[in-house]
């Protein structure tokens, strides 16, 4: 079935689930563009609810819509009423809608691992996606996300974790309630702080079981959830301070090389 | 004088400055906006040619107005003006122009350091930035810009880089005589590249005099440019590769570390 209108009930669906994050919610749908996270998302194992291909994306990406047809309904679609549906300037023509993994209950089971990274109040969804990315690459085996953080299941979240985040185990949760609960499982938890007194990274050795709380950008760990951490600096020797992804990297390079030993 | 005008003739090229690359090299000066900005350039004893402060910037920011108006020329401008020129949603309303630095011939001083980063074509203003900041955070003494590179001197780069493109030392160069010139100076040259085969990160402990080539987002190290260098590898566990700016935090990381001893 080819969709030339941009009233299609189907187009106009998409269009919401790209750009709205209340219409995720309601259907429990994410949406994303391009096939490399349409490859990413099924490789994962996540339920494909739809795709749409523009005419364009369907000579270009074959494969990929063939791989696409075996896991859910296809909807091709013109070339101008994919374009009223995208977020990107120069699209592939490839879009699909998955299911949301409820991953709220998943604490306990993340924090079964070594190696966590919490994030307080993250807003800018590139960011989020890219320390998501690093965590992944790095080694960690799972993050939290506090309450603030951007919609992990935004379109530019899933771009900019490059797909990571169908495959890092992650939840979200007050950060408060994560912190006591990984104490309680024998975690040491640590805020990154810009705080020339506290414990350095590089100088220290961190306990098999580690968490790191990466807080926003501008205001950094809020107090509260600081007050029940170990406080972590990253010696800075020009600048002012660091973007919280680049910090995020360097803490998941030395938090993740602790155990390079085992993966050689 | 009091601004009101849209198409008053320095608020014309205030917004081209900001806007166009050719403007600011015919006039050989910077935009950039933000009272952060405008006062790391003051510190960092940039020639500001003149300054916009919006009635709005005047009020919120007494005390960089005054600095401002110890060296140059400030113009006020309406709420209005300052709007049709500003890049930014929620400006502040102040926009300062400043000369640009020669720094083409800088390369002989920027090898008199120990630490360098090389950067082959880095496309993305946002990445550049921040892989700016970040070398002087970590301790990185100097960066090359080989051809490629975004604009050093946009503002998008001026804004990630949250000043430290003020300080840094950099110059743009081809890499291929940058790499050249580098050996002549005894430094051992590395390229970051995705390849398992290659020289790990955090096994090597690298010379006293090292640079490292971090290429573009999408395609890495261009091959004539790898050629002339060793190969770096950051062993990733998960994910498929790191996002650029990441993986030049990790390598700055560990660069600069190498003598955080003396600056205990």
């Amino acid at each position: 079935m080819l969709i030339t209108s941009r009233k299609n009930e189907t187009a106009v669906k998409s269009r919401r689930l790209l750009s709205e994050k209340k219409i995720r919610d309601r259907e429990g749908l994410f949406a994303a563009e391009g096939f490399k996270l349409a490859e990413e998302a099924l490789k994962a194992g996540l339920e494909i609810e739809y795709a749409l291909i523009s005419e364009e994306g369907s000579e270009k990406f074959p494969q990929t819509v063939s791989l696409l047809e075996k896991n859910c309904t296809v909807f091709t679609v013109t070339n101008e009423v994919y374009q009223s549906i995208s977020e990107q300037k120069s699209p592939q023509g490839i879009f699909i809608a998955g299911k949301i993994l409820d991953k709220s209950v998943n604490l306990d089971k993340i924090l079964e691992n070594d190696k966590i990274l919490m994030l307080d109040c993250v807003q800018d969804s590139g960011n989020l996606g890219t320390m998501i990315r690093t965590a992944e690459a790095l080694g960690i085996e799972g993050a939290v996300l506090g309450s603030g953080c951007a919609d992990p299941w935004s379109p530019k979240v899933l771009r900019a974790s490059m797909g990571s985040i169908f495959r890092l185990p992650f939840c979200g949760i007050s950060l408060s309630e994560a912190i006591d609960r990984a104490k309680e499982k024998d975690f040491t938890v640590y805020a990154a702080m810009l705080d020339g007194t506290a414990q350095r990274l590089g100088d220290l050795d961190f306990p098999k079981k580690t968490a790191v709380v990466i807080g926003n950008e501008g205001h950094g760990v809020g107090a509260e959830v600081a007050e029940k951490c170990g406080k972590l600096y990253i010696p800075i020797k020009g600048a002012e301070s660091l973007n919280a992804a680049a910090a995020a990297a360097v803490i998941c390079w030395e938090l993740g090389r602790n155990d390079t030993s085992q993966n050689r």
